[in-house]
């Protein structure tokens, strides 16, 4: 049996580089990826940190890109030696939501490289990854970005894009050029959700803790603001009294969203990417005060895939220090542990 | 001083009819407005059973129809004589909001009937009652809608059409004979939603728990379900296992959004106009995985005015049940007994 070097889970806290059997072709549509470089993605500490639940001994790593190895007899898009992105799902292009591009919530979905969903598949932290439905999942990398910044395309871009595009992207022109924007939360995810509102909106304030994070949103165009210093009277202050036109909601905790509540203006919009593990209480009087209009969910990236890739070609050059960090796959136990201390805002295995 | 005789709020359940003082214009943009009919609305029950703390000795009544009496030196639009529907809000038609026809929000909004906002005035349940800015509050009766109806039009039939609209008017025609709507709550409300969502969709499911409501929604073309009866499998049953595409939430509170949240498809969409008093607790993790999108808040009237008069002109056959109670002014503390024990959809006073 063929080994490779793969990043096991072993337990809250610990990771492993271990050998592991090649994946095979299991289904004619499988592909079968070589990795080149993997990220490891903030939600992957929701497991190492133990907030989330998961059953040990599996491959984590839902950002990858690389090139096609081996083909199922049914793939037809797609030949060895082709390069290609990665969705964080695998997706069967054909039921009710694949066809309206929700492919986030497709009947078949299969979520790389996390095992607490009961839809989760073994991910693309190793020299090889299977991807099922690889017709409709893998993407050929494309020309109009960088190489390196491939990976964002995974997860982390488009669901900065899609949190921004949700109430966005059908404004008018003059519209988004008045709306008042507010990022709450400066992590890669925020950073890119920046950067797409920024493409609509001029005018877009970012809201974190940390002040470096707050630095770099403010490279980019943003107005920073420390959650510690009142940010809802600034806004409020940039407004006329009245509120953000559309606040984007990047953390998935009660406080993000409460904040993100009291800072949108009567009938603006909330749109929440975040991932909550807990409940949200809301107070019914404010939220019919206010004619609230709030989105939760998960990104399709199939879905947008194309969309999203138009807006990181003009941003890209924004973005980048996002990827600025590259380690060994030898190296993942380290890099899972600067990255648990926040010293990276992303680090990117390479194979 | 002229005297009228009006409907006066005491303390919990207390209405008595007395007189007092005929309004005067107050402001030159004031109308006068002799009032024909008033009706008594659900949530006149807030502050009737005391749920809404409210300050007592004021004139209750937010849906009124009638004739300009007397007009202040800046009325542009109405003389002496002309009949008029009124808004339960007054509006200024400037600020941010106005423009916006978001005038449930507007910065000078007044509400009629209802002192418990900071921003209430008298109301429509007297001979007499001051409109402010009366350009931009009242509306000439329209010929379209039999007269007796247009009282529906101060309140309830837009805030079902909205309650329906706000995701179902972007629909295109093809999707929108594909979608299953459901209305939470049969109502007055309830119905002018269900009619108003009839209109786009053939397929709407009405729950309730009360067997009468739920024979008058079907005879309106709407599938009845007792919420009793596990509706939320039914409604899974009629959609392949999906759920709803757009849920109507019309009875605010925790117990209907939940079920509303639970019916509604991944990708769905729930639209709330009910208004609780108390907190909403929501599952984060239900929320996220759902891709769930709540829209909350009370209906700008003045704003939707032409384009729900357009759909009430429509249905008008369907929903002419709810006006069959009319009782004299002078009986209105039995009328508001009547309402409070629910033997009658909706009462009028008739002067």
């Amino acid at each position: 049996m063929a080994l490779m070097r793969a990043v096991v889970f072993k337990g809250v806290g610990q990771i492993v580089v271990e050998d592991k059997p090649v994946p095979q072709i299991l289904e004619p549509t499988d592909v079968i990826m070589k990795v080149e470089l993997a990220g490891i993605c903030g939600s992957d500490l929701h497991w190492f940190r133990g907030h989330q639940k998961i059953s040990p001994n599996f491959i984590p790593g839902h950002e990858f890109v690389g090139s096609v190895h081996s083909v199922g007899d049914a793939v037809r898009k797609f030949q060895q030696g082709d390069h290609v992105v990665s969705p964080f799902t695998a997706q069967c292009g054909e039921c009710f939501y694949c066809r309206r591009k929700q492919t986030s919530r497709c009947d078949k979905s299969l979520l790389f490289g996390n095992r607490s969903h009961g839809i989760g598949i073994d991910g693309g932290q190793a020299e090889y990854v299977r991807v099922p439905f690889a017709d409709t999942t893998l993407v050929h990398s494309p020309q109009t970005v960088r190489s390196e910044l491939l990976v964002l395309m995974s997860d982390i871009f488009p669901t900065g894009y899609f949190c921004a595009a949700r109430f966005l992207k059908d404004m008018s022109r003059e519209e988004a050029q008045e709306s008042v924007v507010v990022v709450v939360g400066c992590g890669p995810v925020g950073i890119c959700a920046i950067a797409s509102a920024l493409t609509w909106c001029p005018t877009v304030y970012a809201i974190d803790m940390v002040p470096g994070r707050l630095a770099e949103a403010q490279k980019m165009g943003a107005k920073p603001l420390r959650v510690d210093e009142n940010p809802e009277s600034a806004i409020k202050e940039a407004t006329n009294g009245r509120g953000a036109d559309v606040v984007l909601e990047v953390v998935g905790t009660q406080e993000a969203m409460q904040l993100s509540l009291s800072m949108v203006r009567p009938f603006g919009h909330i749109s929440s990417v975040g991932v909550c593990m807990g409940d949200y209480t809301f107070s019914g009087p404010e939220l019919h005060g206010k004619n609230a209009t709030i989105a939760w969910g998960r990104c399709p990236v199939r879905g947008i895939f194309e969309e999203s890739l138009e807006c990181l070609a003009r941003v890209q050059s924004q973005v980048a220090f996002l990827c600025g960090l590259h380690m060994a796959l030898e190296d993942a136990p380290r890099a899972y542990e600067m990255f648990n201390q926040r010293k990276a805002h992303k680090i990117i295995l390479k194979f």
